[in-house]
């Protein structure tokens, strides 16, 4: 059996693997955003769900979709859509030998950018808060797209 | 050239591609299950998909939606949710060097909790089911999550 | 610490950081694509979006849904709903030593049939095209876990 901790001896894969690991629990909390609102507001999407809070016709009522939620989901659909990205890039991107430094500034940006983009949306804030947010995450992974493009192309 | 295989030579690696990949087709299964309701009940989101239904105003009233189909929509965003951060936290934690049988315990619950968490939003079975089975597949990647940061945080 | 530009050095996994690159670009040009529907048509789905168009109820009129800026949205949850799968499969195919000529056959089928996927989805082509391009790229998907499971089963 091989010894694979030496992966994880690497410090660009090590900050990569922390980085990553706080930007997806992050995301992951918008499912239990979601599940707050859904149950302080009594906002349910299945039939199922609404059981505990009447029956019959009157639960049906409890059908319907409510402003907060949704917000919350466009927020968590908008991370999927970045996040999986920075995932699969940034993976190559630390795989590819980068520069320690270089490495760590993209990772902080992007987790900082994001955790900012969520707040904006969640709060919210005026625009352009929640864009330049998105832009900024935006730009770090096409950075890491870019230098990993550019010195590893094999097609 | 290199010889990666003997990454494949690593029991936890291995185990966690195996479970992997299960679960990702499971999930992929999603999409033929949302093509086979939009087939059977002809309910379409795009105009092009109902020409072979009818033609001009005919075919426009199968532009609509259906609870079936929203259903199983819902039931793949929520995989797609849940299994992006056990994909990137599983990945980087199999790399972790933990113990064996505490990793394939870890897959384990994770696909079975996600499996049956299919099963009791298509059935649907009444809650809390799928709120179960939804926790504990969130509950096994904050667990991974959790043991990587404690190991190996690096920022 | 440990060179992992070894890692890069292997082929397969060369070919397959190289098209993930390319495919991941391309799910990220469609919140481009988004953004300029949105604002070329004053379709918006948060109040602080609409500010710059209006004050009060003025505003408020931009805050709709539009056949246009829906379709590119039904194209990038679809893109999401495959590339993840891919990501995660394709990676660990990469790592169980696969024939180089059959690994970039997959990678190049999956990277063209998700292009032509988004350019039947936004042009629009008539079917089969869409559903064509979209089971082309689920095949080689498949394909590549089929592989990997046959090979390297560990449970």
């Amino acid at each position: 059996m091989v010894d694979l901790t030496e992966l994880m001896e690497n410090e660009v894969f090590m900050a990569f693997a922390s980085y990553t690991t706080i930007i997806l629990s992050k995301m992951m909390f918008m499912s239990t955003a979601t599940a707050f609102f859904r149950l302080t507001r009594k906002v349910f999407a299945n039939p199922e769900d609404c059981v505990g809070f009447g029956k019959g016709e009157n639960a049906k009522k409890y059908l319907r979709t409510d402003d907060k939620v949704e917000r919350v989901r466009r927020a968590h659909l908008n991370d999927l859509e970045n996040i999986v990205p920075f995932l699969g890039i940034g993976l190559l991107y630390s795989l590819s030998g980068p520069d320690l430094s270089t490495a760590i500034l993209h990772f902080r940006l992007f987790v900082g950018a994001r955790i900012y983009h969520t707040v904006a949306y969640l709060t919210p804030l005026p625009q352009p808060n929640r864009a330049l947010a998105f832009f900024l995450g935006y730009g770090v992974t096409f950075s890491m797209a870019y230098r990993l493009l550019k010195s590893r192309l094999y097609l």
